[in-house]
């Protein structure tokens, strides 16, 4: 079983994701939780190369850097997993980089498709939960929290574009889900945690019993 | 004018490459001369990563990792260098992803081609030279190269391989060029390295007259 979460900053992915964990912990699963980009040996040399905003780097060079992050991630991580009989659930997936890339770059959304199928060999989430929020909600929410860890407002690549490049984003991520309804659930995320989460438990509790 | 040069380890494509830039120079031609993996900005951290024979890359993370660097160095470096109307030289360039990956490590050769059309977006060299030599003379090189520069023979990674790897690199090479013999030129690299100069800049010098 293959589940990610996808949505804009703030949207509160990582919330839920975190929740999810703890009740399949407390009813003994033995499941792995995992992220991208840096999820793999490979992710945290990658992933401070990627969130550096000083360096220039182009957007077709940004999109392999993903690419090989998420070949490791799959080779390394995931399938190893779910060949042992082990629940994975990420925090962001291919998807996110056929939205960021495709809807937010510019980049040709068919051969993104293409590459990243290349990059994962064939292995797509069963189930992604699109967490859906109005920008502002979520960089609101983005800003606070790196308020509280202390970074600065601009300290991710993401979250230091303008807010038109995020209305695109959740835009181009209610279409993806839309093209993809079959494995796509999207939920409300602007509402409070709690009813986020039984929202998604919901959904998957029924697969873990 | 975008040339690049191509072979296995020990071939002698970078004395050969700084021979014709040095008779370049002398000839008061504006060029540039780059190479790959590490020509761009980007390239410095993924060439560590990549040559630190340590890090358990997976095949398809690799690939992806070089493809990076590559987008990069064409849009930031090749792209406006000939945009400036100066000609490039590049030691290795796409083709080598597709031998080595391809050939070398059993991935798919037209996927590969596919994938590299997409990370350069359509630019190749026009002229593509070959420097052709048995793999036990080109080793030997590139191990005393590795001994006077002070590095363990183990360094590269691709100089740590089996033998069996470099012949399969070889004729990858070897078939690779005769599929596309417009552009390529299979020099004899086992010749003085003055032999190999003439050879080469014979067939270059008329294009800078």
């Amino acid at each position: 079983m293959f589940i990610s979460f996808e949505g804009i900053e703030g949207s509160g992915k990582g919330t839920v994701l975190r929740a999810v964990c703890g009740r399949l912990a407390e009813q003994g699963v033995d499941f792995l939780s995992t992220r991208e980009p840096g999820g793999s040996d490979l992710g945290a040399p990658l992933r401070a190369l990627l969130l550096d905003a000083r360096q220039s780097i182009v957007p077709r060079a940004e999109l392999f850097l993903y690419l090989a992050d998420r070949a490791q991630h799959v080779a390394q991580v995931i399938r190893p997993a779910l060949a042992a009989g082990r629940p994975v659930l990420s925090d962001r997936y291919a998807d996110s980089t056929i939205v960021y890339q495709g809807y937010g770059r510019g980049l040709n959304v068919p051969e993104l498709f293409r590459l990243n199928e290349s990059a994962v060999d064939g292995l797509w989430p069963e189930l992604t939960f699109l967490l859906d929020i109005e920008p502002e909600i979520g960089l609101e929410r983005a800003r606070r929290r790196n308020a509280e860890l202390g970074l600065s407002v601009t300290e991710g690549r993401f979250e230091a574009e303008a807010m038109s490049f995020h209305r695109t984003i959740r835009r181009g991520y209610l279409d993806w889900a839309a093209e993809h309804h079959e494995r796509f659930r999207v939920i409300d995320g602007s509402r409070p945690p709690e009813d986020v989460f039984r929202e998604v438990w919901d959904i998957l509790s029924p697969r873990f019993s």
